[in-house]
């Protein structure tokens, strides 16, 4: 399949469409952003590489380092992660508190922010050096030393995280935190705040599209059936509430963050990261679903 | 593959392993059923097949109609279809009826009782015959013309099919029921009420699997796209609460019924049926759902 | 206290008042009403009468009727009849569905549209001729022999009334309705359709202001201790989600109906009834309330 | 009335009944209490006295403060208290967090605990020296200025809080909390850990009872018609999800504490306060309810 061409048609065609959507203002330093950056880097398994646009500038990934701190905590727990979060669907945006108290605080799946927290409250219960280990693990799947977390957005999402602050002490209340609250939510917003370019996170997402093992990055190891399970949770509930229609239009597992990122990935295939900081009330980057959408249009080509 | 090698095995471990589930028993007619039927059909989209066990043997296909009935909805209104019905994960069960207060009158999918019912109007709108143009449908994708409707079981559904007409009125109340309830629960009823064998199961989803255009028969003409979309409907939706957990441990599209049947597919290799009319409490087969997962995981295949 | 005078000011203020809301839409014949109706009826304890504008004029008092049917109940089971439905507030709109699915079909309060269905259900069960056994007991209880349902806006509900065959058909669904769907329907849409005047309902509320034994009208008897009770679910409930409110600014308990009547009660001082088509969002009337409110105000006598 | 007789009668009675319920555990120091203390007290609003039992022994009065809290934040703000938390039951036990997402941060009462979150911080707001102040008021409206809060208790709250720190945390990212969130928890955790004995409680709220004006107490002021919508607020809402059980089986506004205290009163009749510490499944004393439900029983005499 000629990738480039039909990359560079998508990358032109989806430039010049309209603009939606806003830099998340929620975390006020994302907020300062210029909304009109626009990047694209996809790999495929056998080597070849395109890059279209700012994939070269770093920028926050948010969310989708919860597909890294999950598999850190799988490799470590392996599945016993599940018996404190679920795999199903939410049904409802990232930060909803209703459903936690209905099933009595255990988050539905790892990628909505409750889920997220009990991994992270794993991962301090479990790590020698939860921040840096973390930060090695990352560094070493995308082959990039120079990652650091940006202190800016770590300190305004701590500012301003009333929200998450609700959802981790709702599950205290219910038993599913173990470690002291504001430590998980400084391990938690470091993740977050972590900054990356498409060509790094592409990068970091090949090893899920090769399913190659061994998978060992900085001690982190999976097994291909692990690897084939987070990809069907970045399937299920990748996208939040619109996880059905990422499925649905795209076709692909994927992960994305407020920050305007989209990781995702063609199992056997490749890997590919769209960045763009305009987001849709789902908290979505508008050119990133539009992009990815028109790739496996284009291509024919989705894991249906 | 060796497909008929490791099916043998599976059939003879699961045969042996401890059963649990009942058959549905809130259908009264359902819990006239033996419930220790077992029978696999896989076939290739290359053309081979293999049968195991109770195979030969019709059941009430239930929800997994769903799937045929949406084609054709979807054949007559393409995309204006989601207009009334979504394509999200409910987080529910099969039958609840929260949302749809939540939502105003709009399922979150068609493969819940809702949206089933959504699509049951759409069909009674817009086909000369509903009931026969249906039934053709049916039989021209499983290439079984003696496929029918069993009167007991529809019946038997009509008359404690109390939920179901909690959850149309609800939705007419909102307007997104254009034709006479009575109309549209009897169309429903008679599509639940189908009953075909593993053999006939696997045989009208092959389609599915092997993607092949024109698809086309009785008159019910789908694209590649469209296919792709279905499928991917089911493996977001296709086991209600529980579909998180069949893409986590089974990893492939797929549609269970109440009866105890469960019809998947892998896109480009294969589609299988399984059944066995023991249920667990979300509504799916328990040895169908231990069937499936032996199967990608001794294939090492999923779409993951 | 002079409550002549005090009602004289009050009619004169309110109809000169901005007027807003519409007469009830959702039961089309209600909607053909001249909305600016407006009368009041207080009746004293000790026997004095002041009628006020539309007094005389009949009309649709609807959820009102459900202090009857509640009365009738109570007659005839005495305390059993809140093992089928309960007696606290549902914090949700008149016709919510959702906490009826979660609470097991079992209704929040008999004022709430599903809990009337259950008292609706409990006297077709227990009456011989349940339609006219039930006007016999209005009638007896009003003095009035000619009050009769309106035909026509019972088949306009008849006609209509999707969410309230959604919900008698979810409590069906878990057990909690005994007869058949449709008799129980028609039982609770003639009671609704009852027309009765200000000067009726007043009169017909004064027993339970008089707190009076022996009550017994048309053979329905309460002791004094089960009209209380009636009057403190009037208060906690009679105004659906608007019912905290209406004990906060006005402090009686009373009942209102979408047909714009209101009728409450000063427990040893006095009945009233006001009437006025224009109802709010909450279904309650804009006038009515208006005048309640002023009339505690200016009396400084509630019941707390 | 010869309340001696039948109070005296009520606590003989209650006092050999079978105890049900425990002390509660969820705040680690209440549970240290003996579970088996009773006692009442009972004020006329023409002087009269009746102590029972442990009537003179302190407990904490918990969630009975939120009274005084409320009454506080009236005196100060008038009506505009209610544009932050509404005067609706919840329907939802005392410190449910669905219906505070529901409704974007706005609680339904005063009385569950998210409202009372917005009440402290409304005092911490406008008060110079919120706790004092506050403390001030509780023992001029009492009568007793050795009335303190209890350290133990407040620590113990404020390390196993976090149910209240969700709830706070939800309401600050809806902007309904707008001061710091530990200086409002620390006010909140003081207030409901003072300690009352019977007595105590029972004086201050004989106020409530008489309503009697000018109410003046350490500066606090409240209108006649203010402390009738208190009561109505204390009717409606004082005893969490069992609020309409109390309306209908006593019939007296009243509020309760987890420390098993309740303290209620009859308008223009008397106030009366009951502590015995084990309390059933809604966080209400069992002896309290059922010594208040045989008082209004046997003096035939509630406000309805």
């Amino acid at each position: 399949m000629d990738y480039k061409e039909i990359l560079e048609g998508i990358f032109e065609e989806v430039k010049k469409s309209a603009p939606s959507g806003n830099a998340a203002s929620y975390i006020p330093e994302l907020a300062t952003v210029d909304p009109d950056h626009y990047g694209i880097t996809l790999l495929t398994v056998d080597g070849r590489e395109h890059n279209l646009g700012d994939a070269g500038i770093k920028f926050s990934i948010q969310s989708i380092s919860k597909v890294f701190s999950l598999s850190y905590a799988v490799s470590l727990l392996g599945e016993k992660v599940f018996e404190r979060v679920g795999v199903e669907p939410s049904g409802n945006s990232f930060n909803s508190i209703m459903q936690l108290e209905y099933e009595k605080g255990i988050p539905r799946n790892p990628f909505i922010n409750a889920g997220a927290l009990v991994i992270a409250d794993i991962l301090v219960t479990h790590l020698k050096n939860p921040e840096t280990d973390f930060l090695e693990f990352v560094r070493a799947i995308s082959g990039s030393p120079d990652i650091i977390s940006n202190e800016k957005v770590y300190l305004s999402e701590k500012q301003t995280g009333y929200r998450n602050a609700a959802l981790i002490n709702m599950m205290k209340s219910y038993g599913n935190i173990y470690n002291d609250i504001d430590a998980v939510l400084s391990f938690y917003y470091m993740q977050c705040s972590l900054e990356m370019s498409c060509r790094q996170l592409a990068q970091a997402f090949l090893p899920y599209a090769k399913l190659a093992v061994p998978f060992d990055y900085s001690g982190v190891k999976l097994t291909k059936s692990q690897l084939k399970r987070i990809n069907a949770l970045m399937l299920s509930n990748g996208f939040y509430d619109e996880s059905g229609e990422f499925a649905f239009e795209v076709g692909l597992p994927g992960k994305s963050g407020v920050g305007g990122g989209i990781a995702a990935l063609h199992p056997n295939h490749y890997s590919v990261a769209v960045w763009s900081p305009r987001i849709n009330e789902k908290g979505n980057s508008v050119f990133g679903m539009r992009t990815l959408e028109m790739l496996t249009t284009r291509t024919e080509d989705s894991i249906f």
